[in-house]
């Protein structure tokens, strides 16, 4: 196998691309400078090493210095009574970028499905419950349970109302989930009874 | 032109449908047996012949009497009070489908553009005016402007909510729109300002 | 089931046709005049009361007249020398679209699969053999089998090979089938071996 | 900007990559080993810096030594007597992948368009005709134009035989191209004049 194949090979493990789709991706990069090469690569690395995951919201955020929570953790403008659980550091992206949200957050690590056996290993379930505690000591009254609509975020959200219940009733704390109804695109042609209940009764 | 190109072009007039496919519904045709084709040319004669508008509501419905009014608009189990205005007869129909609403519907014909010049021309404005009398004789309280949410279906409920106004204010008539929030398949990732406001207004 | 829903369900049945767009279709049929319609019930009738199967080459053809014989059959200007065999009517259609062939058609009634237990009962076999002892006394002496480049149109392309070996040895008729190579679209970097080793032969 | 955003920057370069998935593709890095990323950004610079063009086929290839010609161009199992001209690497990877071809490559770096102002500039006709000086001592007698079939395919295929017209004349050197027929895929159904005729031309 050459170098240029063994470097597809590396793109090919990439979300989403395919063997000639990562070809070119090999060849783009033999396009380039090689300054821009070098601040590819050291960007990379410099990443990698610096990058650290926040110990109360789990999410990834770079810091040179020796930090153990995020930029949003850390910000005393921002609303420590309401936590978004939120699956995955895309998902919190944008619900920032649209600036209807001041609370906390916790990054869940993805979605369960119902057909998984052990679903406590493939989220934080157990570092949500503990970082818990602590959020309870800082004044949180509500936990917003943020999951996509279809069948495994659905599960998911399922199984952390379940999951939080008890810590609820004894901090009496809301857990609420996302209000259903028409989003963007929706069309009544198309429309599910589900979404069409909420649009009714969440009618203005 | 050959009479199986004929049929083709009346074919290519069908929503959606380019010249091969139209071609196909000939060859199709062509396969049926007698009796099968007499059953479809005869059905539509018959649909063509007996189907009807609504007075009141504008439905397309089929009668062999004569009747004015379709069969939801005669149903007294069906709530007076509430009305939607939908565009077409097929979202009315997916809106049935849900079971979920049970008052009555207007057809408006289909939505406007913001660059149309006399979007009195394209939608049943007039005829809703002139129907809403009679709804309010008969207790008529609120008006359900159930768009899809795109620009034209928004723009055509800011134009009905403006038509609608005076009436509104003059009889006290709610005019109401659909809730909006995560529908089915809504993902967080791809989440709009718009909807995600909702969704946290509405959450429960 | 309303009317509305019968001839939904006639349209349904269309190739490549699901229910909301058949739904389209009934609407689309009507919102048109009563003088189109009839136009178009008339010619489907008429369509379906005169067109034939021509004895010889298995197309649909158009006819008031009690002619048993397809216009290219009939037209004494086309070479009885040569067949194509075809799938399709369709097929034929798109041939002779291109005015690039000028002999006579077989229409075999589409391609066989590998796993069909019966082919002979899906496509006209017997038919294509008796075919040939009339078109063998008028001169016939290349049979060109032109089938669809893909599994199944490659199956289908043995077995007529097969199939018409013993005729064309005791008639000295030769077997044909239409060249490989680079077609409209083809791009090296997709390009296959098959494909590749005849765009190296034919190459001029 | 953050470091995960500069990083998105620079995927979001890589051919047929939205900001989205050069997001993901951030994310994936993160949750790589450092010992993986180490690997990875190593052959990177790797690659880069011992990447060669060779000087006779323009094709891109590995070497720590100073080699100037690439393996194929170096083997002496290669037909020197044909040169197949590609547009890219990626084409002579895959054209090499159907082992149908024995003779050497010249890689255009393209193809151009009929809008182009300055072919020249953007394919190697220049760096072409003098490599094409040592091939023909060599022995070269066929150059084999092979270019993808779609409109600037095709004018490139014009141009080059045009340019090398002169050469071919005085040295007596055959230009070819690749047949025409039916490729993998190609139905009768969608066939074009130009595919239909090749294919009949060509019938075996």
């Amino acid at each position: 196998m050459s170098e240029i194949d063994i470097l597809t090979e590396y793109f090919k493990k990439f979300p989403g691309i395919g063997p000639r789709q990562a070809r070119r991706f090999v060849y783009h990069i033999l396009r380039q400078d090689n300054s821009e090469i070098e601040k590819f690569t050291g960007l990379i690395s410099d990443l990698k090493n610096n990058i650290r995951v926040c110990k109360m919201s789990y999410v990834h955020f770079y810091s040179t210095k020796n930090e153990e929570l995020s930029q949003i953790e850390r910000d005393p403008s921002r609303d420590n009574k309401v936590l978004m659980i939120v699956p995955t550091d895309t998902d919190m992206e944008n619900v920032e970028k649209q600036r209807v949200y001041n609370g906390k957050y916790f990054i869940l690590g993805g979605v369960i499905s119902p057909t998984d056996t052990n679903p406590e290993n493939k989220i934080r379930s157990r570092e949500l419950i503990s970082s818990l505690t602590k959020r309870i000591e800082n004044g949180l009254t509500e936990i917003i349970v943020a999951m996509p609509v279809h069948r495994d975020g659905e599960h998911t959200m399922d199984y952390l109302i379940q999951l939080l219940e008890p810590l609820s009733r004894k901090h009496n704390i809301k857990i609420s989930t996302l209000g259903r109804g028409m989003s963007t695109g929706t069309e009544l042609e198309y429309i599910d009874e589900h979404t069409m209940k909420s649009a009714l009764e969440n009618r203005k």
